[in-house]
């Protein structure tokens, strides 16, 4: 298969886990024979400093010529503490989620087995554990009107639905469901928001469609608590935007790491694989950020074009990195300095003698 | 002291725990010579139900005549299901804290020593986490405008912040920075949303005349896996409504439980204070219903006028029964029985006879 992926590492740790994923896909190319070509693009902070635009133009064509987009990091403390600062990093992200259209993002959190230990939670908590977040990611709060008075003094944001936008991830969340263990949770505020109560409605309409799902509705603030102290209870969960984006950090504590969790963004046309980590900027070019959501946002990327064996072998290889405890430190208890790029090359090497690769 | 005290015991377990938090009341009163007069009224799905409305007038006026409002809980599963419905029990709840301006609600979120194992975190996790969310209350999306098109297909809210309303909990929050261990987080979405980014503004100037705090700025998203991961790290966390909805209830893990989670919610004029638990319509009339966020919710309102030792006195026979676990089963892994009144009993005992109260 030809893939023409473009690369946006964008800012902090974004270039050297981004760098990590790609030697793992050119290891896949070369060793299933595809051919995998990749340009880079500017988005972010590192945008603003050459271009003063979050996401120039030409970043923007680069994405919708690829077949794929695979994403890195976004946001700068420089930023973070001025909320006067009329340009943002986070307005690339935010931007190209919406030129491309990507109103799907899927965020699976997986409790691996080698590394219960490394959770906050107790072991028996998380065991198991296996839910597939369905977070809208084109509408809501984040794409409202935003309104702040001439005074400065007043300032909103809007958060609105319509029944198409719900629709369509709906569907997608049902079908997912469908392959999983046929359980989904939307999870909305319905006792409060017109928007949640419009996602309730579209829900229990279109679960009619799924018989054999089992549909649960949960409110947020007691999701944000179900799913610490019990997260196998979940499947797939629904959920719109903001309460997307809180709930699948959230959920990182029970896989151990932020730095596991990958995620894919799709809509009709075009496709972005990405960590759901941020910038993390204080870690930058340490040689200490994991590269393995971003490798297993590759993994999603191949799942994407159907490329399941070539998928699979990342996650081999992630997995023997762990058991292994070829880690960065934000995991290792066991070895001190395995760096990112080590964690990279063990995973590419395995990709390349899967039945070989053992601890060097 | 003379204190006239406006009871509103709910739904579900609401009337069950608050009549063990006024059970307390009484015995506090008998011991320390105070006159503490209880009125009840309607609110919630209870109202709607003999009423039609979920916060009828009399109760509002005996609310706002009263030194003080106790709460139980709100809410009707009949009513989650059905997102059409024109009226529903919550808002009574959001009706009482916008009639009586309750802009500022306080959730303390305190790991007891004696039931650190109770936590589906782990101990050395948990262990001497102390923090105080200060939630504010009147505003925000739960207060925007919302809007639902005619056809059905488009709904909103609008989720809305003005200085004032931020500068006013902001400084109390301060101040309770300075009470404890000079340390504040704010925590938003400023790097999306307008309305944050007004908080963030707002803070910044205040934190100005606070010197000796020091303040921190969280992301939500980030917010979320912070408390999980190293919850020690807060002292006082102050946000904005719906956040708050959601860390709150979130920080019930550290507690091991969330009934025992109390609450204050004050405003200029009024006080009322309230469990952060729902209704739990499911548990209700078992007489599993666990009161202890009930009975320190009448601490915290003994609190509010300047009874220190008689506060102390509730949350030193609260200590002892989790102590001797005389707890309801949501604790309970030692006894079976221990229903909801046995625990109020045990702590009523405990302040007629501090010293001499133990197992019976
Ligand atoms: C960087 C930020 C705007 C973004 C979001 O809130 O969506 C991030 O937190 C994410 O989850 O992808
Ligand atoms: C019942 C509901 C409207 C309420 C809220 O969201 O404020 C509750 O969750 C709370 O935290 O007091």
């Amino acid at each position: 298969m030809k893939l023409n992926i473009a690369i946006l590492p964008g800012d902090g740790i974004g270039p050297e886990v981004t760098a990590q994923a790609v030697k793992v896909l050119k290891a896949i190319a070369m060793e299933f024979n595809h051919i995998f070509t990749f340009t880079t693009g500017l988005v972010g902070s590192a945008a603003i400093d050459k271009t003063e635009n979050p996401l120039p133009q030409e970043t923007i064509d680069l994405c919708k010529k690829a077949d794929a987009v695979l994403f890195g990091a976004i946001g700068d403390p420089k930023y973070d503490n001025n909320p006067d600062a009329k340009i943002r990093p986070e307005q690339g992200l935010l931007g190209i989620r919406k030129e491309l259209g990507l109103y799907t993002n899927i965020r699976p959190v997986i409790a691996y087995e080698d590394i219960l230990n490394k959770s906050s939670l107790k072991i028996k908590q998380i065991k198991d554990t296996n839910i597939l977040i369905y977070r809208e990611l084109t509408g809501g709060i984040y794409f409202g009107e935003r309104f702040l008075s001439e005074d400065g003094n007043t300032a909103s944001d809007v958060c609105e639905y319509n029944r198409l936008e719900i629709e369509r991830i709906t569907h997608l969340a049902f079908k997912a469901a469908q392959s999983r263990k046929n359980k989904l949770t939307l999870v909305d505020k319905a006792n409060v928001l017109e928007s949640s109560k419009l996602w309730r409605r579209v829900v229990q309409e279109i679960a009619l469609q799924y018989p054999n799902v089992k549909v649960n509705y949960m409110y947020i603030d007691n999701a944000a608590m179900e799913l610490i102290i019990n997260p196998r209870q979940f499947d797939v969960i629904l959920t719109e935007n903001m309460f997307g984006d809180i709930l699948s950090e959230e959920a990182s504590v029970i896989v151990g790491s932020i730095g596991l969790l990958a995620s894919a963004s799709t809509g009709d046309k075009h496709a972005m694989f990405e960590p759901i980590h941020g910038a993390f900027t204080k870690a930058a070019n340490k040689g200490i950020a994991n590269p393995i959501a971003s490798i297993l946002s590759a993994a999603m990327l191949l799942d994407h074009f159907g490329l399941d064996e070539e998928a699979n072998r990342i996650r081999e290889g992630v997995d023997k990195s762990l058991k292994l405890h070829i880690t960065t430190p934000d995991l290792n208890t066991k070895y001190d300095n395995i760096s990112t790029t080590k964690v990279g090359d063990f995973i590419e090497d395995f990709i390349n003698n899967p039945d070989e690769t053992n601890l060097n």
